[in-house]
């Protein structure tokens, strides 16, 4: 496969690769808000049929991880980037991670779904809901930042972190509260607080895919910086 | 800094880099563990000074986690390396980043050893100590896999992964029935659980690890296989 030539072999495509690659990742996140979203909804709907749906989708999800490491690996031995493509590549490698990691988390909510049906509903949720919509709007976010080299937009999502910790630490506090008062509804608010672990770690992992976004993005402005002094 | 010559630029020492990279990811390791071991003490002993000591600790791990991933990436860049070097190298900063984790269940552990002092003390924890020493030993094992490329050690700790989260469940129902029980000790309970939940990341990290370890075994493996028929 060697070309005998001065430079390392570099394919006819790299672009071409990188937008693929670019793709496979929005699809691979569409999947995992899709997964949070749907075993969200089946906490809230007491939909079994919802939260199974997700227990189904988690194969594909883990697929499609392994499928765009491979792309990564061979991307990096195959075309030997220079430092700002190898940096944007290692990022994806970690992204592909949260995003897989973000529908394990769904998976976890899905099951706690599936268990609060044998409880006692405990109160409307009104928090939860919001919660979750503000752990999906960070994980799309954080791809559409990535997407569009956005650096605002994944330091807004960085802020959104803090708001996601309270609304936990609200929702923990009124659920233990029920708790104390009530012991009967001790397994179901458990269930819920499961919930809202899994909805803060969806919002971490968010946090990381922004840390990584400006990782690139800053990473590519040193660079030129450089590149103009010299 | 080009050479011109037909291959990539090699540095002299790839395999020094190579060792002191092996090395730097072990004292990581051993950072990581010990502040498991010591934020899992802070709640046993009720000691405020140890959990003090983990929350000062947090910022050593997280610099060397950064050195580390530099370290892996001007590798990369530098040496361009083979396959068999590059899935390693990969590999290596997962790895430094599931340390990082690990560090960041410690300084979990040890705030809720903080917030729990506050409380009465719930009962002898005698599940709990038995649940570290699980998974710190699979922190220690899967580090060890890692530096040996010990395919058997690692196997190991992924079976482990299953007894972790056997021994959460009997904590988590035991700690459920002291709520229901007793309302006076929701509050505290509810630490201890946030515990388990922390150590059951870790176990869950460690696995990783050990997964990444198969990984890179196994990658050898098919590699010279291929080497063999050629």
């Amino acid at each position: 496969m060697s070309t005998g030539s001065e430079r390392p072999l570099m394919p006819r495509h790299f672009e071409q690769e990188l937008q693929e690659l670019n793709e496979r990742v929005l699809w691979m996140a569409s999947l995992a808000e899709r997964a949070v979203h749907d075993s969200v909804h089946a906490v809230l709907d007491s939909s079994e049929s919802l939260a199974q749906t997700v227990l189904e989708q988690e194969g594909v999800i883990n697929d499609m991880q392994m499928e765009i490491d491979d792309r990564v690996v061979r991307l990096i031995a195959q075309v030997q980037p220079m430092a700002s493509d190898l940096r944007f590549l290692l990022a994806v490698a970690r992204i592909n991670n949260d995003l897989e990691r973000i529908g394990d988390q769904a998976v976890n909510i899905a099951q706690s779904a599936i268990r609060v049906l044998r409880h006692v509903r405990v109160k409307p949720y009104v928090d939860l809901p919001r919660m979750s919509e503000l752990a999906e709007g960070m994980v799309r976010d954080s791809i559409r930042a990535l997407i569009d080299r956005n650096i605002e937009l994944a330091q807004a999502v960085l802020i959104r972190d803090d708001q996601v910790d309270q609304l936990r630490n609200q929702i923990f506090r009124e659920l233990l509260t029920y708790m104390m008062e009530n012991s009967a509804v001790v397994f179901a608010a458990f269930e819920l607080i499961l919930v809202a672990k899994n909805l803060e770690r969806i919002g971490d992992h968010a946090t990381n895919i922004s840390e990584d976004v400006i990782y690139i993005v800053q990473g590519r402005d040193v660079r030129h910086h450089a590149t103009d002094r010299r």
